[in-house]
């Protein structure tokens, strides 16, 4: 019997990653490479056809592939480029569509990255069955996908689901974004070292986070402190949970989903950072809700990132074939 | 040739309004009276049914009327009840679809009245051929629906579309719904009686303003004193605006519309609103939106409150027909 499958592709500022997916979510091939955004474009495309080669290569004559489909941040799927990415610098509008189409002759299907992991979880993660959630990628940066009535929220411009600029405090923490105090600079891996680097900052307690550069600093190195009881890095996961709660409530008032996912290095923290976010979202969640909202950890890994593309094509094939 | 009509009912805490209305949106005749809301809902149902009756006892034989369409405050489209209303001491469920069925023998659909309202805009009024919008009621409180590719944004729990109640400051004013700091303490009619009173205690000048009881300050009287220069007035309606510019900002974070409609008492003031929202919004808009998201008044009028209700139900019977 032929086997179908998809490739799925996610390009990150630092890593891409490459899948072959079955229509159950088993990943088949994989591939990771380093996006060296710093090269031109053309670079990129070169290395990942190479690499989609490589995979596609090996298999056998019955297996067919439907569709690629794609994540990038700033992917938008109603122009089919790549726009304005603050991480990859290979200009302002990146025809992503377009080399794909023309370097493997298949059918693609783009999303922003985060919206595409929303996706991911609908259809093989922790929201399978679900039909209104939200996730929230808490890892460099904050990113947001918004499933309504089993559909992504893409919005009028192709750029819904971009929560983690909500605003936070407009005199506070600068965003990459260029504006000042978005949820991201706060609820996110950067944004809990910058919480940390502050409360080093304003307490006196000792702390093995004391012994740290900010580069140094991390989400799993503060997650560690946090589980021996350090009182710095408790009290960052606790401010953390306290601003992502409430901003999690003003979500739940826009959109009354089922639940709130949680994913991204950040989410590793598991209770540490669940327990203050739910204290915090209760108190600020509008009565029609409360008791309603589950707030779940995604079940995904680092390799799962695949799956959200993934998913992509294969919800664009499910939807020609009905 | 037979006209085809059906019955919009808006239920408000003050004023219940009925119109007869055409496909077309014409309202062929209409109603209004006192909820009386302190009253047993069944007294309510019994003047809802004489009301109607007269005026459907007018229409002639070949007048059909297809359905109901209702709106009130926390109606329920997935449950057909209302629930907790804040403003009607009915009880905390209220079966209104089957109150309206058992009385008047026609199918009834039911929505919450500011999600109604956003059909209303979309089917008759400012929002005419948009399929991504956002509605803000800015009355007593501050009503929002949320249309979202041409459907209304009901979510899972029916009780979508209640950005009156995002958190506006955490130790700010105290809301009717037992919350503190929701948006519509700040941005509604309420909310810019609260913030001149505010002012008045802070602030020197003089202004016509201070010969006001709080009973008898009103969203015409401090428009109308904006207009003439009043300082309290107009410092005001900057601070309301700014308030409501940058919560709009954090709506289009989530669900990137074409525009966001404002209506209601409040919208009246026009410019003297319009311009320190759009300063504000600016400031907050992630840069994706930027000089993409159009800020609209609604040409609706207070009479047009049955438009939402009828759109409500003629989408209904075109979904059934199609």
């Amino acid at each position: 019997m032929a086997t179908e499958i998809v490739i799925g592709i996610d390009i990150g500022g630092s890593l891409t990653k490459i899948g072959l997916v079955s229509r159950d979510g088993k990943i088949l091939d994989k591939k990771i490479f380093h996006t060296e955004a710093h090269l031109p474009y053309s670079d990129f495309i070169r290395r990942l056809k190479k690499e989609v080669d490589g995979l596609t290569s090996k298999l056998d004559a019955k297996t067919h592939i439907l569709r690629i489909g794609a994540g990038a941040s700033n992917a938008n799927p109603l122009t089919g480029n790549i726009e304005n990415p603050p991480n990859l610098k290979w200009g302002k509008t990146i025809p992503l569509v377009k080399s794909l189409r023309k370097n493997f002759k298949l059918p693609v299907t783009i999303a922003n990255d985060a919206n595409a992991a929303a996706l991911g979880e609908m259809v093989f993660g922790t929201a399978k069955g679900m039909r209104n959630f939200v996730t929230l990628t808490l890892g460099t940066g904050l990113g947001s996908g918004i499933i309504v009535d089993g559909t992504l929220l893409i919005g009028e411009h192709g750029a819904a689901g971009e929560i983690g600029h909500v605003n936070v405090d407009p005199n506070g923490r600068m965003c990459n974004c260029g504006l000042q105090g978005c949820l991201e600079t706060y609820a996110s891996v950067t944004g809990i070292r910058r919480t940390v680097f502050e409360l080093l900052a304003n307490m006196r307690e000792d702390s093995s986070m004391r012994t740290y550069s900010f580069e140094e600093l991390n989400g799993e190195n503060i997650s560690d402190a946090a589980l021996e009881g350090d009182i710095i890095a408790l009290r960052a996961f606790e401010k953390t949970g306290e601003i992502l709660g409430s901003k999690m409530a003003d979500t739940v008032a826009h959109l009354d989903p089922e639940a709130i996912i949680l994913s991204g290095g950040l989410s590793k923290a598991g209770d540490i950072l669940l327990k203050p976010i739910k204290t915090s979202m209760k108190r600020y969640l509008f009565n029609a809700y409360r008791g309603k909202i589950k707030v779940l950890l995604s079940k995904a890994t680092r390799s799962d990132a695949v799956l959200g593309p993934a998913a992509l094509a294969w919800l664009e094939i499910e939807k020609r074939e009905s």
